[in-house]
């Protein structure tokens, strides 16, 4: 038991008002957390008490399945161009010197350390699968942080890595995290969500993200009454079907004159064609891997076409160009094109034969595969074209899902509507492959004693997104000015409120009751502080507790309010009863209220 | 119950020809570490597992006199110019620049947001005292990264911080953390000693530290049969008399020419004198902190006169001069003695009339206070001077004790003789006074509503220091060969080793005994290895559990092998009395042996 008199809970009446998201708010208000600078905050004895719980509760979970390891923050240079990810991090890695001029760096992740460590130590089939994670402070230089808690420069991260002798020993480490995973969401009291996730850019096989809903979510979620979810950056659709312009002339590309009109809407009225008839072309720079340097340029052009009424998903286009992407500056759209942008269409463009290939990766958005007589730009100014064909007029290098799927379209399980709505991630898992233990000469030998790579696995939570995300769902059912953690993760279970010190009778039952609910293994707070109720319940609704105990005048006739805050429910219990209902219906804790939003796979 | 088989717990034959002490050789050879870089290091599943227990210990017994914070590694240079440790922290600080160039550094100890949190938060006097801790990574660019986890650039720390309203408050909060610290200490099993501590730099009234003894050590404490115990850096004795030289001619005074010698020695054989007759000159500059620039120059010469049988301890002087040392070059000498070295001594020298005064502090040392007829250097080259007369022929800025205490002097408390020996440093605590709270304006109202700055201290245990420490002592009465920790820190309580996996018998005997003891609340470990019985003991051993329960033959007649590492002893009990036997030995456990030189204070 501890007495609120004697903690340091400064709370606040209101919020910073560069506090925009409700958990930032409330975090400052409840005395949880202080920011120190940009993106770096103190956790104060209520933050650090509630991440100290969740961070429980990863351990024990984690354990079940792997080992617990503690790598260094501090990282040499020459690892992370073994992976040739010093080069790929660029900006958002933390670099430094050390006194003898060497270049370090902070780790933002440790694929690198562990696979060294591998390398070092595995030799044979016989030593895995193994499974080694960390719960350990990652840094990342992030260009706008914001949101609290939500976009940090230093966090924590329980990070996991799994080493295997093939993809079956894969799939069975990431299933074993994908049921950790859950396990603790679950007792974590989040409602969450499983979706798939993009997995290009790091040549993984298999990604899937588990989100919270929450309007402070800066990743947007499709899903569907199927059980269909994916994060935008991966999310497909059923199409209805489009009706083909008929050609004109002899259906051969035509060139039609359309002065000053270069958007899809100023073609597609000028004419009179719907955009699901136009193409829209997208052209990138894409910043290569250093280890395509040689062969294909630091920088190659990128060209996407979709359908008119189609936007680009980046992430799809940056995952299978394999690099950072920016748009093309006007020279080097000319370049490309030999035309000014607004005029710019696939007819004309030399298209890399093959991705690995150099020359333009020129991608057709698979929403286009099988349409006719299309209008495009003519790469021409004041020209567009009719009747274009893709496959037929030109050849891409290659045909991908490259647009964001749009609300109401078909899941792509029963074609029922997709929903979109903003989530918070709060766990990653991921079928790494061969990029690391190959590019860094991890290897042992199979049972025939032939050297074969490990395969690998990454699996990541970040721990104060747990919190945060247990606070936006929280407080969306509170109307943004309150929250209730679940007790598993609350700073304390249970807020004993003696509502008037001066009353020595109150000030015993207070002091009782608390003490008997600590005798029964509960973690509770005694507010014995000299306020009035009215603070005092303010107060404990604010840090978070779920469940408040009002010592009032009821002590008279051996009864005391309890208040259910997860459920909003109050009743009153005799004391006697205190003890038995509070554990029960600790022991029996629902989740938070979910918002509106939410939504289950499972 | 954890299974050897499916751990990883890569022990090594032999220890890489670089590590030296013997903690460092049996961490690696254990599997507990493996090294990243120079003074960098990964926890391994063994060493992770016994830090995390370590740090439960010292969680456990801080949460009873403080609350727990987390800060960012993460500092902006900003508030590290407000307490004047950016530019004094020197090298020894990680510094990096984020993506917009912004300065910050890795903290390597937290008063300056310990305080920042304190003067944005308390106001008043009935907030006070508090008591903040952390356990958390600390970052220092250490000049010799050696000795594995003792010298390193990157460690966790529990640091604490105590604000108080007067330094009756500072001693309530200093006399906590010591009663706290000899509580974690003594839980983890160590033999320690609180020694008197060097507290001059930090400007701080009072300060103590915890040091193991082991040869491993970097400190060196002065200790007696009295209770005595000091830091080298911090220890006096008591000097046996020593005679004066007689006068010469009318006292005052005199020339004498020694062509050539230049050294104590070469003087006092020259003219027949003993070196406690002679004294000694050394000749540093000192560099200030920035806020004494302006009033004393950034770099102050500083001479000391000692004895001419006595060392000079930088540690004294560095905290007496308030800046760090270097010796003076030689064209410095010049300009301050009008001599050349080998003939400086105190007359002539301009001395600053008080410390905070401009110019040279000129230190004597308390040992030649009251003493007559010296001889020492007469600034003049090829001549000394007889005669000289402290305080009568100089006068010194001040009288300090400055010298190193040597093996055998008496004891300051009682005249024992005083032994030397080396130790490791594990904790230590400190009344910091009113520099930070001061040079970053904290202040809080006090009973008569009245601003008073609050008095600070600060408080710090290593917790890989408690780590080696352990394994040291224990190496040391193993030869340096093996070690076991106590169980309360050593990675499991109890290894049960099956000593032939294929008997069936010995197999299922190994599995119910693992069990029983498991379910009886022990950390356990069953090496069910596919491995010879000898391999498997030796590495039991060389991982450093306590307790090793051997499977063997015996079992045919219900018997098997306890063998209490701690105590050395190996006895044969009944297997129905496994559990009762263990579980007491656990419970009761002492101490590991102590290497010779031990001794305690309490």
């Amino acid at each position: 038991m501890q007495r609120w008199s004697q903690l340091f809970i400064p709370t606040l009446r209101e919020a910073p008002a560069d506090a925009e998201v409700a958990s930032h708010k409330l975090l400052l208000r409840a005395g949880y957390i202080r920011q120190l600078g940009a993106g770096i905050y103190s956790y104060l004895f209520l933050g650090n008490r509630s991440i100290n719980k969740i961070v429980a509760i990863v351990r024990e979970e984690m354990d079940r399945i792997g080992q617990e390891f503690l790598l260094p923050a501090l990282n040499p240079r020459e690892i992370w161009e073994e992976s040739g990810r010093w080069t790929v991090m660029g900006d958002n890695m933390f670099r430094l010197k050390d006194r003898k001029g060497a270049d370090l760096c902070l780790g933002m992740t440790h694929e690198e350390v562990m696979t060294s460590i591998a390398r070092n130590e595995l030799r044979s089939y016989k030593q895995l699968p193994q499974i080694w994670y960390q719960i350990q402070t990652k840094f990342r230089d992030e260009p706008r942080p914001k949101s609290g808690l939500l976009r940090v420069r230093q966090f924590i991260m329980k990070d996991a890595y799994s080493f295997d002798i093939d993809e079956a020993g894969l799939d069975e480490s990431y299933t074993k995290h994908d049921k950790a995973y859950r396990a603790i969401f679950s007792r974590c009291g989040l409602e969450f969500v499983a979706v798939e996730a993009d997995s290009g850019a790091m040549g993984g096989s298999a990604s899937q993200e588990f989100m919270v809903y929450t309007d402070a979510g800066e990743d947007l979620i499709a899903s569907s009454a199927s059980g269909y979810a994916a994060n935008l950056e991966k999310a497909t659709s059923r199409l209805e079907p489009v009706e083909d312009l008929d050609p004109i002339g002899d259906g051969q590309p035509e060139l039609v004159h359309t002065p000053g009109q270069r958007t899809i809407e100023e073609v597609g009225a000028f004419l009179k064609v719907q955009p699901q008839c136009q193409m829209k072309t997208m052209a990138y720079m894409a910043a290569l891997p250093e280890a395509d340097h040689a062969k294909l340029g630091a920088l190659r052009p990128v060209v996407v076409f979709l359908r008119g009424d189609h936007t680009l998903n980046e992430t799809k286009l940056s995952s299978l160009a394999g690099g950072e992407l920016r748009p093309m500056t006007l020279e080097e759209i000319v370049e490309v094109f030999k035309a000014p942008a607004g005029y710019l269409g696939p007819i004309g463009v030399e298209a890399a034969p093959h991705p690995k290939k150099p020359g333009t990766l020129v991608i057709l958005d698979k929403a286009l595969e099988g349409r006719t007589n299309l209008i495009a730009g003519a790469n021409k100014e004041e020209y567009h074209l009719r009747n274009v064909t893709p496959m037929r007029d030109f050849k891409p290098t290659l045909v991908a899902d490259m647009r964001n799927v749009i609300e109401g379209e078909g899941c792509p399980i029963d074609g029922s509507p997709l929903r979109i709505g903003k989530a918070v991630e709060i766990g990653h898992i991921f079928k790494l492959g061969y990029k690391y233990s190959k590019s860094m000469g991890a290897s042992v030998l199979n049972r025939d004693g032939k050297e074969v790579t490990p395969i690998m696995g990454s699996y990541g939570i970040g721990i104060e997104r747990i919190l945060t995300a247990a606070i936006e769902s929280s407080a969306a059912a509170n109307d943004g000015a309150a929250f209730a953690l679940h007790p598993a993760i609350a700073p304390f279970q249970v807020v004993v409120t003696i509502t008037n010190t001066a009353d020595a009778n109150l000030q015993a039952a207070g002091e009782k009751v608390a003490a008997d609910l600590s005798g029964a293994g509960l973690d509770v707070l005694l507010d014995d502080r000299d306020e009035r109720a009215g603070v005092k319940f303010k107060d404990a609704d604010l840090i978070g507790i779920p469940y408040r105990i009002n010592i009032g005048r009821g002590v008279a006739e051996g009864k005391v309010e309890l208040v259910d805050r997860l459920n909003r429910h109050t009743q009153e219990i005799a004391l006697d009863q205190v003890v038995p209902t509070v554990t029960d219906q600790i022991t029996s804790a629902k989740q938070p209220l979910l918002p509106a939003s939410g939504v289950k796979t499972s």
